[in-house]
């Protein structure tokens, strides 16, 4: 099922939240509006806001309140794209070049900052003291789970207790912040907080899973960015942690870590993932943590949100790119 | 006057922020723990927090919401600083290498986004909604303010309104913030709330144009870092400025930014501004300032935080460092 469907219940407040978007380009300084506009105008999914609007539709909802909160969680991402390619040096996002290619890696850093900033005005302006609080503590969860990502940099000792921990703080923490948020500022229940957050954090783990198998088995034109980016960054993700279990003597996995062959291992290790079971394996550890995402819901009314949120659960692990 | 004199009035609860900020530093991953104990105990001269603390000490204040927001904007001071080393390459801050000189230019542009998140907690735990917006705006116009100075490095065309308005936006907002959330934190009337506001504007214009002369006339062992530095990355400041309006031809600003022979004519350009009336013309216009702020303490009661806040109004002319 597309996407545009799947958010058909909360489409006219998507288009409302990428007003407010928008509003933020909004800015004296033109150079400054130009690089919002470009990072903010790139066709991203939306899926963040989505989540925060659909989930904040079961109880009793104040919409000018859920569209700020909606609009913080997907400026705080766009933010954390921009820092990541920075530091990547990554150059191609979505099928254009990143802002560090474009504008240099010290405008990217500035950039990111200043999305943060529109982020938290955005989080205060839902005028509730929680989930400013809740906003701040998932920016910290992520750049922690990014300065461990790059302390861990071709780190080959790592299980995949420590890569579902990565995961949880650098992906998920985001992904259960906008469900868990419109929770809070439609006033649910604890429990439906409670059970809405999971919720998140389950769908964000697996997305991330998707994400890292997409990276071994996709192409460059659906992903709209390089295949292969995590083995040349050194981030050991589940499918190379497959193949280090499954070829326990040297591997081509290995080799790209210790700085062998680089481009002819990394082509090797692509193909290992493709040709084996071993995609398939990393599909169904997603497929599982989307269940429980499904499960999850289990104790909310059921509405048009909760019919999303679970085709939602279904499109992540379908998605191509 | 020395900074521990003036702080007097305040000094028990520096070291209640001091604690504060070291409890920001108690976390699980001791990669990270190792970063910010690397760079929140580096001997700052705690200004920042010190001005909410004595702006909130006028009126009706409750110390365990002052606390948070003093820890607040020094942890903002801190984010910008590392953020602004990493996207400077420089090497020594205060007398030590920086964290990007360490770790690496990536785990210091993390380390800061960390930073960024902390603070927004601190911000949080002060209950108060008003603080917590103006947290974030203030982010915002510091981000805005980096970003214009980074498109406008070795642009000569530059006057000394744009001058102020860069350092406005990136140094006296925090100041700013640092007086005007105090204020609001102590039920301050908004007569009140102004005045200090206003005080932190023209004390932070004063402190950055005294920074940017100490950078043409002080010396590495006392600065703790390089002088000449903003010649090096092209910011044009009030020094630059007077020589470039004192010397229409061509003179070694305009040919440090063309650059030719940039060594030689930084050492140039430093001297002219030692040995003329240069240096003498740009405190002219910091005093000034510092007059202004002064002036803004008029409505006030007159306290031990009074006094203070007009001695570090005399502290911040006169400062060797």
């Amino acid at each position: 099922m597309p996407l545009s469907t799947i958010y058909q219940p909360v489409e006219e407040d998507l288009a409302k939240v990428d007003d407010l978007l928008s509003s933020a380009t909004e800015v004296n300084f033109h150079r400054l509006a130009e690089l919002l506009d470009y990072c903010l105008k790139d066709g991203g999914k939306r899926i963040r806001p989505a989540l925060t609007l659909l989930s904040g539709k079961f109880y009793d909802y104040n919409l000018s309140l859920l569209l700020p909160m909606a609009a913080a969680v997907e400026l705080m991402h766009t933010a954390t794209l921009v820092h990541d390619d920075a530091i990547d040096q990554s150059m191609v996002r979505r099928g254009r070049p990143t802002v560090n290619e474009v504008w240099s890696e010290d405008k990217a850093v500035l950039l990111g900052d200043y999305l943060f900033a529109k982020a938290g005005e955005c989080a205060a302006d839902t005028q509730n003291l929680r989930t400013v609080k809740l906003f701040a503590q998932t920016l910290a969860t992520i750049s922690a789970g990014e300065i461990n990502q790059a302390f861990n940099a071709f780190n080959l000792e790592q299980t995949r207790e420590h890569y579902i921990e990565r995961i949880s703080y650098k992906t998920a923490s985001l992904f259960s912040l906008a469900t868990e948020s419109g929770a809070i500022l439609s006033q649910a229940p604890e429990n439906s907080v409670k059970a809405l957050k999971e919720y998140g954090h389950n769908l964000g783990i697996a997305f991330q899973i998707i994400d890292d198998i997409l990276d071994y088995i996709s192409t460059e034109v659906d992903m709209g960015k390089p295949i292969g980016s995590d083995l040349a960054q050194g981030t050991l993700t589940l499918p190379a942690m497959l193949i280090l279990e499954r070829y326990p003597g040297d591997n081509p996995v290995k080799r790209v870590f210790q700085n062998r062959d680089k481009q002819e291992n990394t082509k090797l290790a692509l193909e290992l993932a493709r040709n084996s079971s071993i995609a398939q394996e990393c599909y169904q550890v997603a497929v599982d943590y989307c269940s429980k995402a499904c499960q999850n819901l289990n104790l909310l009314p059921y509405n048009a949100s909760h019919r999303a949120l679970t085709e939602l659960a279904n499109y992540v692990v379908e998605r191509k790119r």
